[in-house]
């Protein structure tokens, strides 16, 4: 049996727990028998982006690229984990406009949490301003207003997350 | 069954005869049963690497780009076509070595043979100099040293040098 294809977009602050609960995700996937590619913010940043900023033409043109890509191995029966910040609605809608198999994640935690955990050290570096334009400090994240799951990070586990996301998939008929 | 993903890499002069020898590859693979996508140079240089310029290291990067790419096409069971002009050797096979299944097309043609066809008017803009850095003219091909397959356009028909690509897949085992 060829698996369908298709993209899970997951969207929220950094810090949220989206690389988490996409590499958590993974091997429930290729247990069911997907094959499965995640498209990390700093993978993706390394091989298809080096040199873009962080303006908002730049994010807009990672967004793309990572759509581009994630179109490409949705099509040919992957399922394509983006694990992103893709801050702007409008960007996140032009993707799921293009890809009919698209599934958006809402990976949702307050601003206030994303920073206690602050795992990379950014928020820091963003309220020194170190870093200029980041998201949820000097730059704005747009909420989903109607994504496929929403995954509370402050109130679920991990593997609650997880699962929610799977029953969903298979409600929707994607796996 | 699912098939054996690999990188076909073509490589040669503009105008040699990349895209349209792997255009009429495709629907031979597909017959086949393989899955297939096409990285042509242009395609890619829209979504994955506008902006970049014809300078030795945004080149690099384009090539780079296209090899990740196609990698992750490969590894999920999917035949990779590239058909970029990818002049440096540094650089093929620098991706040669990241994908085990890599199987490189040099499409012959002289410089003479490409200008003189010249579909997309370029080598008439690089002569008068409103290109800078074209291949061929004042930027440097470097033939393969060791291709899996070599496509000599001015000799072969498109159709001759889609079976001699096809024999030499069946015989290295991919298809």
């Amino acid at each position: 049996m060829t698996n369908k294809g298709f993209i899970l977009w997951f969207t929220g602050l950094s810090g949220a727990g989206k690389t988490t609960i996409s590499q958590a995700l993974e091997p429930q996937l290729r247990a069911k028998g997907c094959k499965v590619e995640i498209l990390d913010g700093d993978i993706v940043r390394t091989h298809l982006s080096k040199g873009l900023t962080f303006s908002k033409e730049d994010r807009d043109t990672n967004i793309r690229r990572i759509g581009f890509v994630a179109h490409l191995l949705s099509r040919n029966g992957v399922v394509a984990i983006t694990a992103a910040i893709s801050p702007y609605k409008a960007l996140r809608d032009e993707i799921r406009a293009m890809e009919p198999n698209f599934v958006e994640i809402y990976i949702k935690a307050s601003l206030e949490t994303c920073e206690s955990r602050d795992v990379k050290g950014l928020y820091a570096k963003a309220r020194a301003g170190e870093i200029k334009g980041f998201t949820g400090i000097d730059d704005p994240y747009e909420e989903p207003t109607n994504p496929e799951i929403i995954c509370y990070t402050a109130e679920e586990t991990v593997d609650e997350s997880v699962v929610k996301i799977i029953t969903k998939l298979e409600e929707l008929g994607y796996i």
